[in-house]
């Protein structure tokens, strides 16, 4: 019988598709409430700060407009007093009910921000409290490890960007928006090959996952899935970071995962990071790319999307791999050790 | 005979003495420079990442801006178009002469913002582009792992920050300051207590190292340090995002380093994870704190300091703890596999 966890990535071509089909038409709703603002803050724990990252490249390089991702304990324990007028905050939680983000939202909200909340439950106290609650329709997740409300957070973002930009609507973009369900439901084809994976990674001493631009997001929260299903302290690291110190740790007894879109300018260098990587003795797999297939042991390949767009379905592969992982050590992915659905921190 | 790793790490005390004496006199300086900036971003890759995590709660709680990392890509891959007028960028790397950051740099110039060099080298690249050089006394750095410079960098920030007050001199912060090459020293004495944790973590499925608020960037710096020399991977993480997931690796076949300040509001949650962490039977490291030492299996205790001060010497107890987990290995702490003392990244 297949997980809840298993289930659940096969939900997400349904999911996104309600979440697009609900945020698409609050467009100009949410162009209103972000008219004049000149920079974005973020603002998320675990797999919200993942796609978080996501988003700042989205906003950044879309958009065309600074951004960053705050550390809530700057608000919760620090109480700084900052001037964010002209700011647009983005809280990001699934439940919508994880303390530490509500306060950071109110503490932005008395800095002058405008806050937006991007949440899988309209009814949630983030959603209550924000200026404008961007709300995704992942419906209810049962499993412990985010993955279809990760997916539909990465295409609310994906929206939120379009609506901060100052140009006329992208019809490309949207349109590449608008493939994902069909791309991530072929995605979900390649099972073999995760499964093919799992049995590699299993004995491997230490796991390391990379991307670049785009990707390094995607890289965070596989790593971040593999750790919290599989209880291995994965790397999750963009493939600068990487070369500044820890790519030391790659050797005949690890592992490399490279997530990489079909084209941009990141493509190119996580190629020849991988190549380095098998050239250190290291596994290495890969997910999406073109001439990184050459340097993989195992390859899941992405269908054709854009490179903005094409993490919200490279993230599948990982999500497949760290569940076939988790399976193969005999453990059960639905409910991690000592997690819970609604993380509170302070 | 010590490695050159371990006396660079005992050569702290006379280089943050130094930078301090180099510094303190251009304050005035600095406070022209960034005179009517509203904000600040940082850009670094490796330790210089740690030292700059360091800084922006620095900048945000004591200088009461808000302060962000930028990502290095969205300049020299995607060529984004930013408004960073009002913006102090401060651009950190030990040689200066990491292409990737220098770049960045000139990017931001062109964008608006005012530009801050932190670098061990006046004659850099980096500093001769840069508004300011905001020069760190470090002294040549031999072994690949950077010790003495991170340290001197942490100095040079909490300098920044201190410049970039709208309020008077805080006499009591820079006498602070200047007792941190005594803590130093203190820090250095406790080499049984390192080889002692070196000695128990080696045959650790997991390691993790974490802190909150101001020992976060310390905890991260700990975790590259670990990667690095002993080819482990580490994971440096936020006491919350911990908690986020990735605390399912700890049991009793992991350990925990925990990085705690004596005083400040991070302090008791820090203890309550360490005491987390002991119950699911893992390993604990303190390295500071208070009551934190009652739930270690080795404590190393930080001279008293304010919490924003502390971590400069708090890094001490990880630098040796990471220098005799390697010599423990075998292996050779001044060079790291596959590894320079420069690294290109583009």
């Amino acid at each position: 019988m297949a997980t809840t966890m298993a289930r659940e990535i096969g939900e997400q071509p349904a999911a996104v598709a309600a979440t697009l089909q609900e945020l698409l038409p609050r467009l100009d709703e949410l162009r209103n409430v972000v008219d004049g603002c000149r920079q974005v803050r973020f603002y998320a724990r675990g797999s919200s700060d993942a796609a978080a990252v996501y988003g700042r490249y989205l906003v950044e390089t879309r958009a065309a407009l600074p951004a960053a991702l705050g550390s809530p304990s700057i608000a919760t324990l620090y109480g700084a007093e900052h001037d964010l007028s002209g700011t647009v905050g983005v809280f990001l939680s699934q439940s919508g009910a994880t303390d530490e983000i509500v306060s950071t939202l109110s503490w932005a909200s008395a800095c002058g921000a405008v806050t937006i909340a991007v949440t899988n439950d309209e009814s949630s106290p983030l959603a209550q409290a924000a200026d404008l609650a961007w709300v995704t329709r992942a419906g209810t997740e049962h499993a412990v490890p985010a993955t279809k409300t990760y997916t539909c957070q990465m295409v609310a973002l994906a929206l939120l960007a379009e609506g901060l930009r100052s140009a006329p609507p992208d019809e490309e973009f949207l349109a590449a928006l608008g493939r994902l369900p069909s791309a991530i439901s072929e995605m979900l084809q390649q099972t073999a090959a995760a499964e093919a994976t799992a049995a590699l990674l299993r004995d491997r001493r230490a796991l390391v996952v990379t991307g670049r631009g785009f990707t390094a997001s995607t890289a965070q929260e596989i790593s971040l899935k593999i750790a919290e299903t599989s209880y291995r302290p994965a790397l999750g690291l963009s493939a600068a970071d990487l070369e500044h110190g820890p790519i030391a740790v790659l050797d005949e007894n690890s592992a490399l995962i490279v997530v990489s879109a079909q084209s941009g300018p990141a493509r190119d260098g996580l190629a020849a990071i991988a190549a380095n990587a098998a050239a250190r003795g290291s596994l290495v797999i890969g997910i999406g790319g073109t001439t990184l297939a050459k340097h993989c042991h195992v390859h899941l390949p992405c269908p054709p999307l854009p490179e903005e767009v094409s993490p919200a379905a490279l993230v599948v592969g990982g999500q497949l791999i760290a569940e076939a992982l988790c399976r193969a050590d005999g453990l059960d992915p639905d409910r991690p050790r000592g997690l819970s659905k609604v993380t509170q921190t302070s």
